[in-house]
Parts: C-alpha cells; structure tokens; sequence
C-alpha cells in the first residue's frame, strides 16, 4: 500500500510533450499509461520473442525513478550528465518500498530498460520515443520548436530506436522529415 | 495511429476522485495506468485463474468509451440509466479505429469487462474500486466528503468486490468504516 500511494506522485511529473490536442503538457503516469496500450497493439513490428508480460510492467515503471530525480528533457544535455546517479537513489527508494520479492523484480526490470540489452528493453524503449514523436506529430511540432530542436538532436536520441521495431522508425524518419520541411524541426542533417 | 492518436483525450476525462495528495482530480488516463500496475502487483490477492494478459490491456481500455460518453460519477444515480447506451455508442466508434482483428479484440474485452462474468473481469472491478478508495482514504475522504456519500452506497457499488479478491475487499471495509468513525463517510448501514 505504500508504494501503491507513493507512485501516484508520478501522476504530477510534468514532462516537456504536449496532448495531441496542444492544450497541455502530460504527465509520467499518462504517458506510461499510453505506452503500455501501445506496447499491446504495435506487438507485431516487434522482434518476435518479446515478451509483453515484461515489457508492460517495464513501461508501467520505468518513469517511477523520477518522482525523485524529476523529468530529464531529452535534449537537455547538462541533466542528462547528472541523470543517472539520481535515478538510481530514486529507485532504491521507491522499489524499497515494496515487499522485498516484488522490490527486486521491478528494479532489476527497471535496470534491465536502463541497460537497453534485452529484446523487451530495445521494444520499450521504442515505444518511449516513439509516443513522443507521435504527440508532437500531432501538434505541429509545438515542443520542437519550442525547445529549437534540431534533426540530428533527434537522430541521435533514436539512434537504436530500430532495434526496437524496424517498420515504426521508418515511419517515424518520414514524419521527422516532413517536420524539418514544415520547419517545425532544425534540418542541421 | 488513428487510435493512438484518439485515445489520448482520455487524459482530459476527469473523474470524482482526487489524487493522493489532494490536489486535483485525477483523469482516467492516471487511473487507468494506476490499475495496470496494481493489477501486477496485487496478483497475489486474486482467485488463481486470473490471467493478467487479459486483465491488463482490460484495465487500460475499460474507461475509453467515455472519450464519447463522459465519466459517469460513481453515486450518479441519474447518469448510471443512460450509460450503458452513452458507452455502447463511443466503444463502437473508438474500437471501430482499429485494424479490424484489434478493434474486435478489444471491443470484446470491454464487454467482458462490463459483463462482469469471468475471474478476470472480477478482478479488473476489484481494481476499478479499490483504487479510488485507496486515494479517498489517502485525502480525508475528500471526494466522499464533496458527495455526501453514504456507506450503504458505497457498499452497493462494492457488491461483488470480494468476488475479485477477498482479503482486499476485506482491507477496503477496515477502510470504509474508519472513515465513517471520522465523519467522512455517513454511517447509515
């Protein structure tokens, strides 16, 4: 019951995307939320032997870590430096916080997402730039322009997103391109 | 992605109950994401049959339908006569986004859901109750309060919450009763 209190403060971690209608920045718990619906229903562009009873609990959880080390923008370089070691604090914390058995599988699933090994790692992390990617696709790339996000900005960010499922980052190449044609996206590549 | 895309104003429906912190409702994107997890970790507490990759997407889907029909509060008794109508003619449409074998997958574990027959389904209600109990009983009973919510009602709509798993039903009537003691909750049972 404590961990099942504790982790609704994710439901107040704020990250930098829109809805797809624009009005509003969403939250951690909406876009795990998101991700495990999409987890279900994109199962077929993914490497076969993925195991969705292991990545849904992994995308359910892999943003918990930031109700302690907060939101991290993708693009924000100097966070990112310092990223790591505050996660980890975080998740010894939370995933403490349940009964012992429990605690250690979904850190060590946490991990696992963190290590980016795992077919159920390379899918979920996937779906973590890919729903992004989506919201901003349907908002005229409002984040994008305002952060200045450029082209190679988010190549490098997606550089294995393929891994993950090689048909959405095709996919995901031809909305990028028609963003930096809109000029929505810096075209610096 | 037409779905994808649709499913995300599910973040704007907001429901009656407030977050644990009490600082504002919570919409049934949180919620939804907060069941996914419990349904995981509370595994343990539910008759054995229960298959979680059945539950899973359930809860995750179980509220799309008020995309169209709007959150109908638990104690509406106006708004209960008409749901069913409301909610048939938003699954139709928002399932009908789906490639054909999808939309009928999930449009059949919504009625399942709704049919309220197989363990799981029990087990996805059990969830569906519990969880706002548990942010009620967080707040002071905030939204029980803003109601005038009555024990009997509240027992009424837990009926068959035992049924989904029994010591958590259990846990919840501990629960309810502290809070009529409190005052929160009109002890009229």
């Amino acid at each position: 019951m404590d961990f099942i209190l504790e982790v609704d403060k994710v439901k107040n971690i704020m990250r930098q995307t829109y809805l797809a209608d624009g009005k509003r920045k969403e939250n951690d718990a909406e876009h795990s939320w998101h991700l495990a619906l999409m987890a279900v229903l994109l199962k077929e562009y993914a490497p076969k032997e993925v195991d969705l009873s292991k990545v849904i609990p992994m995308v359910l959880i892999h943003d918990l870590v930031e109700i302690d080390a907060g939101d991290t923008y993708a693009y924000d370089d100097d966070g990112a430096k310092t990223k790591r070691a505050r996660e980890k604090k975080g998740a010894d914390r939370i995933f403490g916080l349940l009964p012992e058995d429990q605690g250690k599988w979904l850190y060590d699933l946490w991990e696992e997402f963190e290590a980016y090994e795992t077919p159920e790692a390379k899918y979920a992390h996937m779906l973590d730039n890919s729903q992004p990617l989506f919201l901003n696709d349907a908002t005229d790339g409002i984040s994008w322009v305002e952060h200045g996000v450029k082209k190679s900005q988010i190549y490098k960010r997606n550089s294995r997103t393929g891994e993950g499922a090689p048909k959405i980052w095709e996919y995901m190449q031809e909305l990028i391109d028609k963003h930096v044609e809109k000029g929505h996206v810096i075209g610096d590549i």
